[in-house]
Protein backbone atom coordinates (compact mmCIF):
# COMPACT_ATOMS: atom_id res chain seq x y z
CA UNK A 1 0.00 0.00 0.00
CA UNK A 2 1.19 3.65 -0.87
CA UNK A 3 0.85 5.07 2.39
CA UNK A 4 0.64 8.99 1.02
CA UNK A 5 -2.50 7.71 -0.74
CA UNK A 6 -4.38 7.33 2.49
CA UNK A 7 -3.77 10.49 3.54
CA UNK A 8 -6.54 13.39 2.56
CA UNK A 9 -5.64 16.83 1.29
CA UNK A 10 -7.77 19.70 2.40
CA UNK A 11 -7.85 22.94 1.06
CA UNK A 12 -7.65 26.08 2.80
CA UNK A 13 -7.33 24.73 6.00
CA UNK A 14 -7.11 26.17 9.06
CA UNK A 15 -6.87 29.04 6.38
CA UNK A 16 -6.49 30.33 2.81
CA UNK A 17 -3.91 28.99 1.00
CA UNK A 18 -3.00 26.34 3.50
CA UNK A 19 -3.39 22.79 2.04
CA UNK A 20 -3.92 20.63 5.21
CA UNK A 21 -2.68 17.07 5.21
CA UNK A 22 -5.35 15.18 7.25
CA UNK A 23 -4.10 12.10 8.71
CA UNK A 24 -7.30 10.84 9.99
CA UNK A 25 -8.31 9.08 7.29
CA UNK A 26 -4.98 7.23 7.35
CA UNK A 27 -5.47 6.58 11.38
CA UNK A 28 -9.10 5.15 10.94
CA UNK A 29 -7.79 2.59 8.11
CA UNK A 30 -6.32 -0.55 10.18
CA UNK A 31 -3.33 -1.23 7.76
CA UNK A 32 -2.74 2.26 7.02
CA UNK A 33 -2.21 2.81 10.77
CA UNK A 34 -0.46 0.00 11.46
CA UNK A 35 2.18 0.76 8.44
CA UNK A 36 2.67 3.88 9.69
CA UNK A 37 3.42 2.91 13.53
CA UNK A 38 5.55 -0.20 12.12
CA UNK A 39 7.42 2.14 10.13
CA UNK A 40 8.77 4.64 12.67
CA UNK A 41 9.34 1.29 15.20
CA UNK A 42 11.32 -0.84 12.40
CA UNK A 43 13.41 2.94 12.09
CA UNK A 44 13.67 3.01 15.75
CA UNK A 45 13.88 -0.41 17.24
CA UNK A 46 17.84 -0.54 17.03
CA UNK A 47 18.15 2.66 18.78
CA UNK A 48 17.92 1.27 22.26
CA UNK A 49 15.20 4.36 23.12
CA UNK A 50 14.34 4.64 26.67
CA UNK A 51 11.83 7.71 26.21
CA UNK A 52 9.46 8.43 23.37
CA UNK A 53 8.51 11.94 23.84
CA UNK A 54 5.00 13.34 21.80
CA UNK A 55 4.25 17.21 21.56
CA UNK A 56 0.45 17.68 22.26
CA UNK A 57 -2.00 16.54 20.54
CA UNK A 58 -1.00 15.12 17.46
CA UNK A 59 2.19 13.99 18.83
CA UNK A 60 0.49 11.64 21.28
CA UNK A 61 -1.44 9.89 18.26
CA UNK A 62 1.94 8.68 16.77
CA UNK A 63 4.38 9.10 19.84
CA UNK A 64 2.37 6.53 22.19
CA UNK A 65 1.63 3.34 19.70
CA UNK A 66 5.51 4.03 18.59
CA UNK A 67 6.61 4.06 22.66
CA UNK A 68 4.29 0.94 23.61
CA UNK A 69 5.94 -1.49 20.38
CA UNK A 70 9.61 -0.30 21.44
CA UNK A 71 8.86 -1.12 24.95
CA UNK A 72 9.66 2.56 25.73
CA UNK A 73 8.24 4.72 28.35
CA UNK A 74 6.26 7.71 26.98
CA UNK A 75 6.17 11.46 27.88
CA UNK A 76 3.92 14.79 26.77
CA UNK A 77 5.16 17.83 26.03
CA UNK A 78 2.04 20.04 26.66
CA UNK A 79 0.29 23.40 26.14
CA UNK A 80 0.80 25.58 28.97
CA UNK A 81 -0.81 24.58 32.56
CA UNK A 82 -1.93 21.27 31.31
CA UNK A 83 0.81 19.13 33.45
CA UNK A 84 0.10 18.97 37.11
CA UNK A 85 3.80 18.06 38.02
CA UNK A 86 6.53 20.81 38.58
CA UNK A 87 7.51 21.95 34.65
CA UNK A 88 10.33 23.29 32.47
CA UNK A 89 8.82 25.85 29.96
CA UNK A 90 10.07 27.24 26.78
CA UNK A 91 8.58 29.90 24.88
CA UNK A 92 8.40 29.63 21.07
CA UNK A 93 7.31 32.15 17.97
CA UNK A 94 4.48 31.25 16.29
CA UNK A 95 2.98 33.58 13.18
CA UNK A 96 1.64 36.28 15.47
CA UNK A 97 2.96 36.02 19.31
CA UNK A 98 4.22 33.75 20.83
CA UNK A 99 3.10 30.27 22.65
CA UNK A 100 4.65 27.99 25.77
CA UNK A 101 5.16 23.99 25.98
CA UNK A 102 5.79 22.48 28.77
CA UNK A 103 7.28 19.25 29.95
CA UNK A 104 7.24 17.54 33.61
CA UNK A 105 10.95 18.63 35.47
CA UNK A 106 10.86 14.62 36.42
CA UNK A 107 9.85 13.48 33.19
CA UNK A 108 13.71 12.44 31.72
CA UNK A 109 16.24 11.19 33.43
CA UNK A 110 19.82 12.14 32.91
CA UNK A 111 21.53 10.42 29.87
CA UNK A 112 18.07 9.02 28.73
CA UNK A 113 18.10 8.11 24.71
CA UNK A 114 15.08 9.82 23.42
CA UNK A 115 13.58 9.56 20.22
CA UNK A 116 10.56 12.49 19.21
CA UNK A 117 7.59 11.61 17.39
CA UNK A 118 5.40 13.76 15.73
CA UNK A 119 2.60 13.67 12.73
CA UNK A 120 3.95 16.79 10.76
CA UNK A 121 7.74 18.48 10.32
CA UNK A 122 6.97 22.35 9.11
CA UNK A 123 9.47 25.28 9.69
CA UNK A 124 10.36 23.06 12.74
CA UNK A 125 10.35 25.91 14.74
CA UNK A 126 7.66 24.03 17.72
CA UNK A 127 10.13 20.91 17.29
CA UNK A 128 13.01 22.70 17.94
CA UNK A 129 11.71 23.65 21.14
CA UNK A 130 10.88 20.55 22.43
CA UNK A 131 14.40 19.47 21.57
CA UNK A 132 15.56 21.63 23.95
CA UNK A 133 12.88 20.80 26.83
CA UNK A 134 14.34 17.34 26.67
CA UNK A 135 17.99 18.85 26.35
CA UNK A 136 17.71 20.82 29.63
CA UNK A 137 16.24 17.79 31.20
CA UNK A 138 19.55 15.84 29.91
CA UNK A 139 17.86 13.83 27.91
CA UNK A 140 19.90 12.46 24.33
CA UNK A 141 17.93 13.58 21.52
CA UNK A 142 18.42 10.31 19.33
CA UNK A 143 16.33 10.67 16.67
CA UNK A 144 13.56 13.07 15.50
CA UNK A 145 10.59 11.22 13.56
CA UNK A 146 7.78 12.40 11.47
CA UNK A 147 4.83 10.98 9.35
CA UNK A 148 5.28 13.75 7.15
CA UNK A 149 7.66 16.40 6.28
CA UNK A 150 6.60 19.03 4.18
CA UNK A 151 10.14 19.59 2.33
CA UNK A 152 9.54 23.13 1.16
CA UNK A 153 9.54 24.45 4.47
CA UNK A 154 13.07 23.33 5.17
CA UNK A 155 12.41 21.95 8.98
CA UNK A 156 15.12 19.37 7.88
CA UNK A 157 17.76 21.95 7.87
CA UNK A 158 16.37 24.00 11.12
CA UNK A 159 17.14 20.46 12.97
CA UNK A 160 20.38 20.03 11.39
CA UNK A 161 22.29 18.71 14.21
CA UNK A 162 19.81 15.61 14.62
CA UNK A 163 18.87 12.38 13.14
CA UNK A 164 15.67 13.61 11.13
CA UNK A 165 13.43 10.83 9.73
CA UNK A 166 9.99 11.40 8.01
CA UNK A 167 7.31 8.31 6.22
CA UNK A 168 6.24 10.57 3.28
CA UNK A 169 7.19 13.19 1.74
CA UNK A 170 5.67 16.66 0.33
CA UNK A 171 6.61 19.18 -2.06
CA UNK A 172 4.19 21.72 -1.08
CA UNK B 1 3.23 -4.75 39.73
CA UNK B 2 0.57 -2.36 41.44
CA UNK B 3 -0.06 -0.22 38.56
CA UNK B 4 -1.77 2.15 41.04
CA UNK B 5 1.36 2.70 42.83
CA UNK B 6 2.44 3.95 39.20
CA UNK B 7 0.32 6.96 39.50
CA UNK B 8 1.05 10.26 40.74
CA UNK B 9 -1.39 12.16 43.12
CA UNK B 10 -1.21 16.02 42.63
CA UNK B 11 -3.08 17.86 45.56
CA UNK B 12 -4.93 21.16 44.72
CA UNK B 13 -4.52 20.76 40.99
CA UNK B 14 -6.17 22.01 38.79
CA UNK B 15 -7.67 24.00 41.67
CA UNK B 16 -8.21 23.92 45.26
CA UNK B 17 -9.95 20.52 46.57
CA UNK B 18 -9.23 18.61 43.26
CA UNK B 19 -7.33 15.63 44.14
CA UNK B 20 -5.91 14.78 40.36
CA UNK B 21 -4.84 11.93 39.43
CA UNK B 22 -1.06 12.04 37.58
CA UNK B 23 -1.23 9.21 34.71
CA UNK B 24 2.72 10.61 33.51
CA UNK B 25 4.08 8.99 35.60
CA UNK B 26 2.80 5.97 34.64
CA UNK B 27 3.41 6.86 30.82
CA UNK B 28 7.38 6.91 31.46
CA UNK B 29 7.46 3.89 33.29
CA UNK B 30 7.58 1.33 30.23
CA UNK B 31 6.65 -1.63 31.88
CA UNK B 32 3.40 -0.08 33.74
CA UNK B 33 2.57 1.60 30.70
CA UNK B 34 3.17 -1.66 28.71
CA UNK B 35 0.98 -3.16 31.83
CA UNK B 36 -1.71 -0.10 30.75
CA UNK B 37 -2.00 -0.34 27.66
CA UNK B 38 -2.19 -4.68 27.33
CA UNK B 39 -5.08 -4.61 30.49
CA UNK B 40 -7.19 -2.48 28.16
CA UNK B 41 -6.49 -4.77 25.03
CA UNK B 42 -6.79 -7.93 26.50
CA UNK B 43 -10.25 -7.07 27.63
CA UNK B 44 -10.85 -6.00 23.84
CA UNK B 45 -8.96 -8.55 22.22
CA UNK B 46 -12.04 -11.01 21.64
CA UNK B 47 -14.92 -8.44 21.20
CA UNK B 48 -14.14 -8.03 17.36
CA UNK B 49 -13.53 -3.87 17.37
CA UNK B 50 -13.18 -2.38 14.10
CA UNK B 51 -12.77 1.54 15.55
CA UNK B 52 -11.26 2.63 18.43
CA UNK B 53 -12.45 6.01 19.62
CA UNK B 54 -10.47 8.75 21.97
CA UNK B 55 -11.41 12.22 23.02
CA UNK B 56 -9.15 14.77 23.40
CA UNK B 57 -6.06 15.07 24.32
CA UNK B 58 -5.59 12.45 26.70
CA UNK B 59 -8.08 10.03 25.32
CA UNK B 60 -5.26 9.56 22.47
CA UNK B 61 -2.38 8.70 24.68
CA UNK B 62 -4.54 5.10 25.53
CA UNK B 63 -6.28 4.92 22.57
CA UNK B 64 -4.38 4.73 19.76
CA UNK B 65 -1.58 2.31 21.43
CA UNK B 66 -4.45 -0.15 21.95
CA UNK B 67 -6.25 0.59 18.08
CA UNK B 68 -2.17 -0.57 16.78
CA UNK B 69 -2.26 -3.64 19.12
CA UNK B 70 -6.28 -4.88 18.56
CA UNK B 71 -5.58 -4.41 14.48
CA UNK B 72 -8.59 -1.56 14.86
CA UNK B 73 -8.66 1.82 13.28
CA UNK B 74 -8.27 5.19 15.35
CA UNK B 75 -10.81 7.93 15.46
CA UNK B 76 -10.24 11.20 17.16
CA UNK B 77 -12.94 13.37 19.30
CA UNK B 78 -11.98 16.41 19.11
CA UNK B 79 -12.35 20.22 20.49
CA UNK B 80 -14.05 22.42 17.96
CA UNK B 81 -12.06 24.08 15.08
CA UNK B 82 -9.14 21.26 14.74
CA UNK B 83 -10.85 18.61 12.73
CA UNK B 84 -10.25 19.59 8.78
CA UNK B 85 -12.91 17.77 7.40
CA UNK B 86 -16.98 18.41 7.68
CA UNK B 87 -17.78 17.09 11.13
CA UNK B 88 -20.70 16.56 13.19
CA UNK B 89 -20.86 18.31 16.93
CA UNK B 90 -21.93 18.07 20.28
CA UNK B 91 -22.43 20.03 22.94
CA UNK B 92 -21.96 19.14 26.56
CA UNK B 93 -21.57 20.75 29.70
CA UNK B 94 -19.03 21.79 32.10
CA UNK B 95 -19.15 23.37 35.46
CA UNK B 96 -19.54 27.27 33.84
CA UNK B 97 -21.16 27.07 30.58
CA UNK B 98 -20.85 24.78 27.34
CA UNK B 99 -18.17 23.12 25.18
CA UNK B 100 -18.36 21.81 21.79
CA UNK B 101 -16.63 18.29 20.82
CA UNK B 102 -16.58 17.41 17.28
CA UNK B 103 -16.18 13.69 14.92
CA UNK B 104 -15.54 13.88 11.47
CA UNK B 105 -18.91 13.05 9.43
CA UNK B 106 -17.03 10.26 7.87
CA UNK B 107 -15.11 8.66 10.66
CA UNK B 108 -17.04 5.96 11.23
CA UNK B 109 -19.66 3.33 8.94
CA UNK B 110 -23.00 1.94 9.52
CA UNK B 111 -22.64 -0.97 12.06
CA UNK B 112 -18.50 -0.80 12.40
CA UNK B 113 -18.39 -1.95 16.14
CA UNK B 114 -16.50 0.80 18.33
CA UNK B 115 -14.47 0.81 21.70
CA UNK B 116 -13.73 4.24 23.57
CA UNK B 117 -10.78 4.79 25.35
CA UNK B 118 -10.16 7.44 27.70
CA UNK B 119 -7.77 8.18 30.58
CA UNK B 120 -10.49 8.57 33.12
CA UNK B 121 -14.30 7.70 34.20
CA UNK B 122 -15.02 11.07 36.58
CA UNK B 123 -19.04 12.17 35.89
CA UNK B 124 -19.40 10.41 32.63
CA UNK B 125 -20.49 13.49 30.85
CA UNK B 126 -18.40 14.14 28.31
CA UNK B 127 -17.95 10.38 27.46
CA UNK B 128 -22.10 10.05 27.26
CA UNK B 129 -21.41 13.30 24.18
CA UNK B 130 -19.16 11.25 22.53
CA UNK B 131 -21.09 8.03 22.68
CA UNK B 132 -24.06 10.28 20.98
CA UNK B 133 -21.52 11.37 18.10
CA UNK B 134 -20.69 7.55 17.47
CA UNK B 135 -24.11 6.96 17.59
CA UNK B 136 -25.42 9.16 15.22
CA UNK B 137 -23.00 8.17 12.58
CA UNK B 138 -24.22 4.54 12.92
CA UNK B 139 -21.40 3.26 15.17
CA UNK B 140 -22.52 0.38 18.15
CA UNK B 141 -20.82 1.08 21.19
CA UNK B 142 -19.24 -2.21 21.94
CA UNK B 143 -17.45 -1.17 25.50
CA UNK B 144 -16.23 2.13 27.03
CA UNK B 145 -12.51 1.79 28.70
CA UNK B 146 -10.77 3.76 31.00
CA UNK B 147 -7.60 3.81 32.47
CA UNK B 148 -9.02 4.96 36.15
CA UNK B 149 -12.16 5.60 37.47
CA UNK B 150 -13.75 8.03 40.23
CA UNK B 151 -16.28 5.32 41.98
CA UNK B 152 -17.98 8.01 44.16
CA UNK B 153 -18.62 10.71 41.07
CA UNK B 154 -21.41 7.60 39.47
CA UNK B 155 -19.97 7.83 35.87
CA UNK B 156 -20.75 4.57 35.49
CA UNK B 157 -23.86 4.54 36.22
CA UNK B 158 -24.46 7.70 33.57
CA UNK B 159 -23.07 5.16 30.74
CA UNK B 160 -25.17 2.20 32.40
CA UNK B 161 -26.72 1.08 29.37
CA UNK B 162 -22.87 0.50 27.69
CA UNK B 163 -20.18 -2.25 28.87
CA UNK B 164 -18.24 -0.08 31.08
CA UNK B 165 -14.78 -0.83 32.13
CA UNK B 166 -11.67 0.56 34.00
CA UNK B 167 -8.14 -0.89 35.32
CA UNK B 168 -7.62 1.37 38.19
CA UNK B 169 -10.59 2.46 41.03
CA UNK B 170 -10.90 5.60 43.29
CA UNK B 171 -12.86 6.00 45.72
CA UNK B 172 -12.55 10.21 46.16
Amino acid sequence: MELKESIRIIKDFPKEGISFKDVTTLLKDPEAFKEAVDGLVDYLKDKNIDIVVGPEARGFIFGTPVAYALGAGFVPVRKKGKLPGETLTVEYELEYGTDVLEIHKDAIKEGQRVAVIDDLLATGGTMESVVRLIEKLGGEVVSIDFLIELSELKGRKRLCNYDVMSLIEYNI
